[in-house]
């Protein structure tokens, strides 16, 4: 059986959601691949750092912090130790990073990420700031160190999306992208065509803990401005920043608009969009769009996330599913280790 | 660079669209993976022959055949060769079958899958046949060969679903599918909810060359059976056979049902679906089922089809795009080669 040494690097909710997986799936995943994962690291900024090179008991870990708790009293506790201590002092063969995002600077997670590739570590990570800032800078630098660089949680959590472009329409190409990428506003629209004025729909969105106290990162569209850029630069071979992508938030749309769209046979969507203009360069967008419903999005209601791919060889081809959550998103680790264990 | 030598059995529509995808895309291959496809043999029960180690002209094969001519005159030519023969002869080191159906014996295709495993080439298969009959067997008769023996094309043809299953949902557990598995039928019932009466669908299927002369395989729920077989046994670990499934074609929608449904917010669509129930028994399906309009299966309209599967780690995850097409479903050969070309 092949064992690989997997370090935790921001142990929160996605921190939480995988390591939860991967003790619940250990038994699975050595029938199924005769892999295991060990951890033997945890660290997290206010919670504190673990370290066992024998593998650290995950299921005291997780009851230790369940009530806000810290990693004090864990076996392995290191007091003080920082994430970029730990990165240095665990041996891990992979490191996930899920720490919280700065879509700004990037950091910390991009100083852990490169700490954990200059050791000749895999990394993934859920984290937008360093993917949306310097993926391509990342992929190359892992690809030196012969090491992978995964973040398939950065757009529509743990449903496959950029794994999915990468390797199941290898042989295709991309042409475009569109998806409802952010499933706080596709909540709210929903509500709101459901009757519910915006102020509403915010406030029951907050309520169930989709939006935050501040809630511009969704509805002023920063949120799926990053994934776009990331699948932008991805999968379109663009080079392009969130400052180059035309945004408009769903703050401006009214009743009114809402009513007149059903009445044409038509639905609101928040609409992420990048594609190849002629002459080669990038239109990358996010804003709000009337679909005519017989548009596979425009059926997409909730919180739930829909990505369509514009291809070559297949014409569209849409994927729908969860865009957020506690073990989804902790899914998207546990895939992206998964894939690093059967390549590896 | 990595040359694969490709043998082509069954020159119809699916053979000759895999064909221009390898010619076509050629250039990009060599570019992305470091790979080259050489197809060195080509056979057709009704138009041919062609053996040719250092490759055969494929434009040339493709032209011959164009205006339902044969390849006797291309370079190569093998006057009376059987695809046997020229599997037992060709040296390839994948592959592809793409003769005609038929799902009552699985002949002559398995016999061919059969004949390549044990020479310890790759087969790829768009060829429902050997696949619902004997998918488990195939593919054991393959691990002991150290080959693969792939399927894709065989649901929803080049839309990636079996590899996204297997691949991209590793570490999920799957609970359970259900689909638009058939896109004559729901080309029908889309243009019945649009007034249309049956007769009148039918009719304008099979003009547009979707529904056969004798379409009892697509409105009886046939075909969609197959692939319901194809899932269940391959995904959800069941060793089910087309009798097993409980199935009602689209044959007894009348307008005043499709009106009704539309009255009340659902729409017909024709489901395959496959779950484990209590006790671990499968229980299989295809039958017209109206939808609320929430369902994402509910907005698939047209020949498209789409496919759900149940997760226990990301709730429900639905891939939509092509059900069929010349070059839909030689992608699905394209993409089972390059799967073959990644892992070889």
């Amino acid at each position: 059986m092949k064992k690989l040494k997997v370090a935790i690097i921001g142990f929160g909710t996605v921190g939480q959601g995988v390591a939860e997986i991967i003790l619940n799936k250990a038994e699975d995943l050595e029938k199924s691949d005769g892999v295991a994962f060990e951890v033997t690291a945890v660290s997290d900024m206010q919670k504190g750092s673990l370290l066992d090179a024998t593998g650290v008991d995950l299921a005291a870990a997780l009851n230790a912090v369940k009530e806000g708790g810290t990693l004090e009293s864990c076996g392995g506790a290191m007091p003080g130790r920082t994430a970029i201590e730990t990165i240095a002092e665990c041996d891990a063969d992979i490191v996930l990073e899920a720490t919280y995002t700065d879509i700004k600077t990037g950091e910390p997670a991009t100083s852990h990420v490169k700490a954990a590739i200059d050791r000749g570590m895999h990394v993934a990570t859920t984290n937008k700031g360093p993917v949306v800032l310097f993926a391509r800078e990342l992929i190359d630098r892992a690809a030196a160190k012969k090491v992978r660089f995964l973040f398939e949680g950065t757009v529509m959590s743990g449903t496959p999306t950029l794994s999915f472009a990468m390797r199941n329409l290898a042989g295709c190409e991309i042409r475009g992208i569109q998806g409802i990428l952010n499933g706080t506003t596709n909540y709210m629209l929903t509500e709101m065509e459901n009757g519910k004025p915006y102020d509403e729909a915010l406030a029951q969105a907050q309520e169930l803990g989709y939006a935050e106290a501040v809630p511009d990162a969704d509805v002023e569209g920063f949120d799926a401005v990053g994934k776009v850029v990331i699948l932008s630069n991805l999968l379109l071979g663009a080079k392009i920043a969130p400052g180059d992508v035309d945004r408009e938030g769903i703050t401006k749309i009214t009743p009114g608009q809402i009513a007149d769209a059903a009445a044409a046979g038509k639905r609101y969507k928040l609409i992420g969009s990048a594609k190849r203009a002629a002459g080669g360069a990038i239109e990358a967008s996010v804003r709000p769009v009337a679909l005519p419903l017989s548009d596979p999005l425009a059926g997409v209601g909730g919180a739930t996330n829909a990505l369509t791919f514009d291809t070559d060889l297949l014409g569209p081809v849409t994927v729908v599913g969860a865009g957020a959550g506690r073990t989804e998103t902790g899914f998207s680790l546990y895939a992206d280790m998964i894939e690093i264990a059967r390549g590896a």
